[in-house]
């Protein structure tokens, strides 16, 4: 990674900003591709996370833990702007982490250290 | 294991309760045969979970979703046992449950069945 | 339980069939308890395997390698109890066991030993 | 690998190309480097895809979705090619993924997005 | 656990005892139904483990390591018959099954503990 | 891949080279950001590969093999340049990945290969 990114430009994207935009285009690519099966997966994939007896926020943090054992960097970053935008606070963010790391030991570790850098991306640069 | 079941002999005992037992004769076999590294392991294991930033409860929703998750019914029971002391509803269990299938899909079903089934034996008969 | 299987008792019963009553008891448990997310996802694998572009075999053949590969005996057994409904041949099964062999390695060959059994007692007495 | 891509540097390529590419080269380093073992599961690796009861589509196609499920980028890239090869339409392919994205839930979906998005550019340019 | 099991009959064998015998009988199933595909696959499963560079006993504690991470209690299982018969002595095992638990995480404890109890049981009565 | 890159710049590094940059750089952000229980896990991560009843080299193959089944690059890198470091030979390595291919199946095969040029590289030019 270049030293000085000073004054980035597309290619020197953190890599959670890069998943967001492609996150973007290819969804609309799924559903417009993909039959009633798919749009109705995806939406019941927005539903469970909707307020309820749990809030968003515990809701998206289940989210994150469940991305991280099962080792999956792009749904790792979904949850993690998510958690951002719901107010998630750096150590209610390490405690979850730190589940998932003991959880699902140290192969999970290269997506923990994916998963603090994009948190301090975030804070930066909001995707 | 609670102190009257006369009305089960061992065979009919509750799959979380067969659990719960066996849990307990092993987990001393493990440490007494476990060298240093394992010990320490099962000490963060057991610190991870306790009150921080993120309540309790919360943290056994974690660990909840993340057993779920990965499939493994031994540690959903045992997370069911700790969310039932600690007072998660019916609800929070049905959505915490609810993220876990949708992340982990239909191969979860199995392990989402016995977690019902399990949640239910816990109010009838505690471990 | 079946009503009238005088030639067994309870603990005679092959290992599709337990799971095949299991299934049913519980997925009754789950409905009741479970919410609409979960009602929505158990509708939703019900459709992905009916009649398409794709015939239900096919389909049923994807399902029963996607559960090989992930090793999961009940998800196995379920398309098994399919697979035979649908007219799947025994040539048939067997080459599709055997992709799931090769792409998911000897960890998958407790799951395939008690597919084969399965498979056997399916012909001898449906479920 | 198309042996005149002008109009692309290496830089511009798709990701399923540059994979075609990549696997070409690394295979031969692996079947060079690699012992017997190794040599005789790649041979029959191969095997269990050719005709016989089923048909060579249909294994692609279980292939596939055993890929999709087991979240492995390239393994589905690599039955995409083939999928495109034995002349899999675009609603069977549509239907395999859909049952690939129920059984593996929405941690499959990154992978599912992916693998749309190839299609797409198999259809412009062939490896 | 039965309090005294001085003179078991079949229903007391150990969980590893009993996996023995399953096997056995279901190998000569899947040999006897599955194709050449099948059959080369269980020979190169035996021939990867033959000494070599590395010695037979390091070949079956890399199988044991792995199937602990993969969470397979019959390759666990397998594996111990083996170590056992290699001469693995306690410390080495041990060491062995805390590299898996670091690796897999706390997910794979259930099956450290069973790992534990038949290592245990092979000691007093060999399969 | 270029047949000559006897001079490159920071876009022409082996992947192994930049996954061992980018560990140090983030490996310092976890400790940093991580609290004590994510510190006390990377303590104990080193601590179970160090001399014991079983050498040093035996532990790396141990988390090389867990690594390449769990299908991790970076585990499976990192466990490469110390395996490097601790003079295994090539055929140790070759019959160490073939127990990893034969356990966890064609789904390594994309890791295997990257394994392999990964093993060449450091041969090349030490991380």
């Amino acid at each position: 990674m270049s030293k000085n990114d000073q004054n980035h430009n597309s290619s020197e994207l953190s890599d959670i900003k890069k998943f967001w935009e492609e996150r973007g285009h290819l969804n609309e690519l799924v559903l417009q591709k993909g039959g009633l099966g798919i749009k109705r997966f995806f939406n019941l994939d927005h539903q469970v996370y909707q307020e309820g007896a749990l809030p968003v926020k515990t809701k998206e943090l289940l989210g994150l833990v469940a991305s991280l054992v099962l080792r999956c960097d792009d749904c790792v970053y979904y949850h993690l702007v998510r958690c951002h935008e719901e107010g998630v606070s750096d150590q209610e963010l390490e405690e979850s982490l730190s589940i998932g790391l003991i959880v699902g030991g140290s192969i999970t570790i290269p997506h923990l250290r994916r998963a603090f850098k994009a948190w301090e991306d975030l804070k930066v640069d909001e995707v």
